[in-house]
């Protein structure tokens, strides 16, 4: 894929000639109208009052088991920054289509008209009971970690922001095979985080959960090296608390400067900043020590090209990008996620399942044998999704927060199968 | 149709068979990974932007022009009452279900966890960029007038209530072609109301804009007549405004007393109160003038039998079911409107909209030629549907609200048949 004015000119005239690109459609026969007297009144009062008598009935009678709505203000979206909930909404749609196509979830767009964290919780609690999950999408920091953990604690479906979770999921799944070909253990290795950004962040949180040392770790933002002599995020740590808090746990050798000095000998440099190329040199590659594992994240242009990170001296490199090896990509994970978290009705995605979907992604690429050019199974591989469904499904049915408790791997596996194979039919079939 | 036990049966079987009613689908092809290209990141940056240079593009790049929020708080469904936002989600979903299989429109279900007013008004405002028009359906008044009003002054697209301006569309229909059977004129009928729901209500409203007397209407509710002394409505006045109204300015004779005093010499009694039958005797309707109408809209069963009221006199009797001669139902309005307000992308949905609608209904069965047991179309007849939209998207631009001005008739014919067949061309591809 070579990224030139015609993507965007195609883009632009498909988008156009669709209008839009999601439709709500009945999903049981609708012949004649007399169907309507089951469907509407009077047949509908019968589940109406099982779910009045029951709320959890809900899940039986409606397809709120399988709705997720996608949340967003608009104030950070893809490389285009705060343009609002109407400019932001094509986007919405897109993922929309990715939920449906690699998840087979119903997923709408809801864009928000405020930029005030107290009413998004509030709005999202109040248009809650529609919905099996929640997909928070483009939400800037630091609000979106107010959000996501607010809402986590005071509503009962599954919350997600993509941005956080998603990039941090796909993250370890890659950061894990890495490791393996290098030989190098994520408990030992010098991890440089380039960018202090949700995702950055977000990162930081799954690695350390998944036994990263984050003494190790060292986050730089546009202004330098995190450390706790940061006055200026000092000043702001009431808002900024995340980061704050890597200001004071992580470079545990309290190094200063900007990256080239925190590349010196690092293992791992992960980087989700800005566009590249050149935000990431081949001289910063160079410090790295043997074996340096590279990720380079940003869309849609990565910090570094691979080819040079390669003459530098990296080992494995890995891209937000389709066209090149190793693409870390969030649609990797959540429709997986969602569809793991759907089918046992999950009340929430904890770490641990995070963690459960990246080792999925991960086996799933161990099983065809890894590479330097194979860390990550691409999204055509699209079995993978039922890998990480069922591992999601079955970590939160262990950790006690699903509804649906009996559940084995194999239900799961041929659930997620039938429900993605059918979304697939479904769409084929209305746009031949 | 016949009512009984069955009919529930089995739509609580169809009901858990299908988990649900509806689904959100892409519209546009998506036939490999790279297609997400245009779709999603990195193409669907190019309408962002074009969205954010010029916010009336959302039209043409999004689904927006066609997506219907349905919003519910669930304080009224149908006959079944207060019964909350997840209990009412089976019948919101079958409502969008009638909104595409009529009128093509993609509806999606919004259920609100609040029964506040002012939280219901700015959720709504809040999720409005998604929308290209709001369905209210199924709140309790005195609620739903406040809210309907704010929002139709608040927010720049079409805000509807449902179970107010639809019933007394479809009602006002059906009454324009009774009184041509009796050949009696409007302004000159006595109008006995009963009940004083907001159905009720904005029926008198709609009649009375349309040039009916409010004189010589006599509105009833459980206590009996309105008039001015009603105290239990006087001091209620603030909350009740619209009710307050008709004590005020209806039954110029100020008659008191229960239907048996109202009804005598009335030339129509329209009904929306409670199900039969009995709610209405025959006793009432022999105190009723020469050619009387009777409209029992009480669902699933009509406040009297229609052939008890003709044995009592009635010349046309119309109700709210299929079985019987003139079904008087919401969706042989709703559909046709929505598609009519959202292809010249009307910014509100005025009175004289409501009135041209009614018209086109009457008109079009004029056209088969009228009969009393054919004042008006059955949904069957879709074609109905494109009038609607023709006569309410021209009055739209004839008053100055529409954003699409240079529409003609035909084209707007031309689009909503387009629109309807390709849903009806969907719904049967996906459930064969």
């Amino acid at each position: 894929m070579v990224i030139t004015e015609k993507i965007y000119e195609k883009s632009l005239k498909l988008h156009k000639k669709y209008k839009g690109k999601i439709s709500v459609i009945p999903k049981c026969p609708v012949k004649k109208l007399s169907d309507f007297n089951y469907w509407y009144t009077p047949g509908v009062a019968s589940p109406c009052k099982e779910i009045y008598k029951d709320i959890d009935k809900i899940f039986d009678y409606t397809n709120k088991w399988n709705f997720v709505a996608i949340v967003s203000d608009g104030s950070r979206v893809l490389g285009l920054g705060d343009i609002g909930p109407y400019a932001g909404l094509p986007v919405m749609e897109g993922k929309a289509l990715i939920f449906k196509y690699l998840g087979g979830v119903d997923a709408f767009p809801i864009m928000l008209d405020t930029k005030d964290p107290e009413k998004i919780v509030e709005v999202i609690k109040i248009i809650s009971p529609t919905f099996g999950g929640i997909n928070l999408e483009d939400i800037e920091q630091p609000k979106c970690f107010y959000v996501l953990d607010r809402l986590k604690n005071e509503i009962k479906i599954p919350v997600w922001h993509d941005d956080q979770q998603g990039t941090a999921t796909v993250t370890l799944a890659g950061l894990i095979n890495a490791l393996k070909i290098v030989n190098k253990k994520i408990e030992e290795v010098k991890i440089v985080i380039l960018g202090a950004g949700a995702a950055s962040i977000a990162i930081a949180r799954l690695l350390v959960k998944y036994s990263a040392d984050i003494g190790k770790i060292i986050m730089i933002d546009s202004k330098g090296i995190l450390h706790p002599d940061r006055e200026d995020i000092r000043l702001k740590k009431n808002i900024y608390k995340e980061k704050w808090y890597m200001c004071v746990n992580s470079n545990k050798e309290r190094i200063k400067g900007s990256l080239s000095e925190a590349i010196k000998n690092a293992d791992v440099l992960i980087a989700a900043s800005r566009p590249g190329p050149g935000v990431i040199k081949k001289e910063d590659i160079k410090k790295m020590s043997y074996g340096a594992i590279v990720f380079a994240e940003a869309n849609p242009i990565p910090e570094i090209w691979p080819h040079e990170a390669k003459q530098a001296g990296a080992k494995i490199v890995a891209t937000g990008r389709s066209d090149f090896s190793n693409q870390i990509n969030n649609s990797l994970c959540f429709p997986g996620i969602f569809r793991g978290v759907l089918d046992v009705k999950a009340t929430t995605i904890t770490d641990e399942m995070c963690i459960s979907a990246a080792e999925a992604i991960a086996k799933f690429a161990q099983k065809k044998s890894i590479s330097e050019d194979y860390i990550i199974p691409s999204m055509n591989e699209w079995e993978v999704y039922l890998d990480i469904a069922v591992e999601v499904g079955i970590k939160a049915v262990e950790q006690g927060v699903a509804i649906n408790k009996k559940v084995s791997k194999k239900y799961l596996y041929k659930k997620a199968k039938e429900i993605i194979l059918k979304a697939r039919r479904d769409i084929e079939l209305l746009n031949n």
